[in-house]
């Protein structure tokens, strides 16, 4: 199995008017995605914001957990929560991971209008034929910016479910558990 | 597509040690399940909580969304929101889907000692082909207690991951995402 890291981006990333903002971090998003990642074998979870005192809580989080009495309270949460890079910006996570050019990255989007998303299969393909290691940005707020939006490689089709309306407005949790689910759980695991 | 329901169960759940406890009610789990619920066309969210003061608060947070201002910053939570019934027992939630033998029941577990467990695939034939109403039980804290465990109509397989030394320690947001993917989004949305 090839590596595979995520990211999740406090900036760049838009409000609800498309504005550029740059979100808190959530605590929760923080255990939620280290333990889902976890669970499907990523290496690597990158937390990213251009703010210090940010990082430094997100820090004392990881710390608590990793070393700290979390770790005695609740030691499953341990191998998770190790997973957690902080970093100032997703350039950070592509130099850890060896470069850009060895990056193979996906952008996250509930957007209908990507034209050229690659789906689900394709991108388990993907995944299991590249040397690179795959980088999947998932965005807080109202979704990651145009701006690192055009840097993928790949786009990945957003998340549809099965309302009559078409409603989706997933967590960014929950889009992070279905999407590494679907690219990565056992065919036998999904369906079976 | 016939009814499905899912419930979040505060009591009877488990903690640690194995013991009969109940749960706090978690903001960020009525958000996250009520979202999840709604993109895939679930009919009904099931707050259980025997404690008259935590229903009340679960209460409060509904109506801040479906109808407070809330529902006037972020119109989009309200179609979510909307679908949470909060009640103090199980029986209240078979009760409101027609009576305990008009409803399918599934309970969830992280354990993989369950003996019997259906697969993804076969729930989703089941699913298809009842005249009842489907009804998924998630347990907070560790895990849904035997004494309700033992009244399913069908125990759900656990979710595997696939890290190297089977940790599974997913939140409960994130299972209740896999699972809703799982039995409901279409095959083409899944895999292609």
């Amino acid at each position: 199995m090839n590596r595979l890291a995520v990211a999740l981006v406090h900036y760049p990333v838009l409000d609800r008017q498309g504005a550029l903002i740059t979100t808190a971090i959530t605590n929760l998003d923080l255990h939620d995605i280290a333990r889902t990642a976890r669970t499907y074998g990523v290496c690597a979870v990158f937390i990213v914001h251009p703010v210090a005192a940010q990082r430094e809580l997100a820090q004392r989080v990881k710390a608590h957990w990793v070393s700290g009495s979390g770790a005695r309270r609740i030691p499953t949460r341990e191998p998770a929560m190790a997973l957690l890079q902080i970093v100032p910006a997703v350039e950070d996570a592509y130099a850890a991971l060896g470069g850009r050019s060895e990056v193979d990255l996906y952008t996250t989007s509930a957007r209908r209008d990507a034209a050229g998303a690659l789906g689900y299969g394709g991108a388990r393909a993907r995944i299991a034929a590249t040397s690179k290691a795959s980088l999947i940005l998932f965005g807080t707020g109202w979704g990651i910016a145009p701006s690192l939006l055009e840097t993928a490689d790949v786009r990945l089709a957003p998340i549809r479910g099965t309302s009559a309306d078409d409603y989706n407005h997933l967590s960014v949790r929950a889009a992070c558990a279905i999407t590494l689910d679907r690219l990565l759980a056992g065919d036998a695991d999904r369906s079976s």
